[in-house]
């Protein structure tokens, strides 16, 4: 049997930050850490690498939305074999900020992007990669990408120093033949790069979306514990550390994890399947008006809120 | 396109009835009901057809655990286009209890059993045939059958006279491709007969299953309201309804269910992706030591949970 070359890249801080304003402790992350690195997880992405200087709302964010890497030292003073990952929006990144790799605890830089803000991530992935990190091009929403917007993308990539291209269903939309066919298109135009997922739950299909995925040879896997995430939330890296063949996970450390920190925190904070979310996935839609509901008195009102997405006149402004 | 040759199963009341006792009151059953045909649902399983006589503990049990054909008829006064199923066990079932299919509300009977029970299976199976009902045999656990028993069993089914041959993953254990193996290998060995798909959600894969069972010619499908069933819970049917193509399903009708009747319960009662249930299932066992353990008062230490199920010598009885 051969080795499996599947990467677990556990996103709880990063996506789950979205849940709670990254409002994590110290010590809430540091347990993660040491238990992810226990579990052989292979990377652990701590938070955001955006500069407080360009987003709104920045001082009532937690820590982890602005890493600082002097900060980070104090956070993981043993680094053990997970590598550390943080994310980077367009835009939103101070090129200033970032050390060379020799000087900071951070492993791999990411860059999120829409299509259409391909050329804009490459250049962010180009002084990433000049300062030795590896780096990702995470392209969003891509239920929503015109085929000739892809082709397009895919030529600026293939050319690219960019070390691994993710497939990133933002709005938890797709079924597992919609990522076979992702998946083929990607191997297919980009024959060069290695590839990534990062799946939505709002259909129940995360998982099961991730592990088609990876069967195809998709080697980055996001996740998160108990799958905390934004909205409907993320792929389990409890399923994943169980369920995927000839690897070395090791489910325990993961447990752990979950009953120490992430089943209580599921008491006080909403993330994974609920109808709202449902409802959004299956229009192939951002999850925004769903949160909105969420966050409003008539949380459950959902037959409401189904009719004012789907009628045309009434609906909300979608932003899509 | 081609229509769709699926069929919804909606098992709520008799599946979610693991849950709860069967403690539905008549008004849930009816506006359930009316929610299912109005969604186009084709079958609602009821209840069980078991005999009280014949059951420890019948007393306790709402009435849809032992289905009356006179008490059906005033729940139901006004049957709509979704038929009525009922399930039995082995064992459970008095056949005087079954009126010809003329004199009942039901459509179909559903016989329940392990695969070393076939035989007894189909000697219902044939007697509810004879009174007029359409049929299934549901092989339950079919993750711990050996490839031997199962030959045998196909052997007995093909000469029968049962119309649909369910696929059961009683453990929840199952993934894509340990579904699209089980479903080619019963379509090789019962060309003649129609297949049917009942799944769990231990590993959140119960909707995905079912989806690949529905693809490759699978007819029947279970699934429950927002997932109401045993332990880790079903195939949600809100997400059939909404998710399978070329139907004619209505997702409001399920959604005014859920808003009205399954949301509220769930804050009640428990059932759905949970860490023990996930135990169960990647290890491939029954869920009935994570469901002793949820009505424990340490309910959520699955770490020593995992260690007991994992280590020989402390472990569980598991009564496999």
């Amino acid at each position: 049997m051969k080795e499996n070359q599947c990467k677990i890249v556990d996103c709880t801080i990063r996506d789950g930050g979205l849940v709670n304003n990254w409002d994590f402790s110290v010590e809430f992350v540091q347990k993660l850490y040491a238990g992810l690195n226990e579990a052989g997880v292979d990377y652990m992405e701590i938070g955001y690498k955006n500069s407080p200087k360009l987003l709104k709302g920045a001082d009532e964010a937690g820590p982890w939305r602005f890493l600082n890497d002097d900060f980070l030292k104090k956070v993981i003073p043993n680094k053990g074999n997970t590598k550390l990952s943080a994310l980077v929006d367009i835009g939103r990144v101070d090129e200033n900020d970032i050390l060379p790799r020799s000087e900071s605890l951070l492993d791999l830089i990411r860059v999120a992007c829409y299509v259409k803000d391909v050329d804009k991530a490459l250049k962010l992935v180009q002084t990433f990669h000049d300062r030795g990190y590896e780096t990702t091009i995470n392209i969003m929403a891509l239920s929503n990408v015109m085929e000739h917007e892809l082709l397009e993308a895919f030529d600026m990539i293939k050319n690219s120093v960019v070390d691994v291209v993710y497939i990133v269903d933002s709005y938890g939309s797709l079924d597992y033949k919609d990522m076979e066919l992702l998946v083929n298109k990607f191997k297919q135009h980009l024959p060069n790069k290695r590839l990534g997922v990062h799946t939505h739950n709002n259909l129940q299909l995360a998982f099961s979306n991730t592990l088609v995925a990876a069967d195809l040879g998709v080697e980055l896997l996001d996740a998160s514990v108990y799958g905390m995430g934004r909205a409907a939330g993320n792929c389990p890296t409890e399923l994943l550390v169980t369920h995927l063949k000839n690897t070395n996970y090791q489910l325990r450390p993961v447990l752990e994890v979950l009953e120490q920190l992430l089943v209580p925190l599921r008491e006080k904070e909403e993330w994974g399947y609920l109808i709202p979310y449902m409802i959004t996935g299956s229009l192939d839609e951002h999850p925004r008006s769903a949160m909105a509901l969420r966050a409003a008195e008539d949380k459950d009102k959902s037959v409401d809120f189904y009719d004012k997405l789907t009628t045309p006149e009434v609906g909300f402004d979608k932003n899509k």
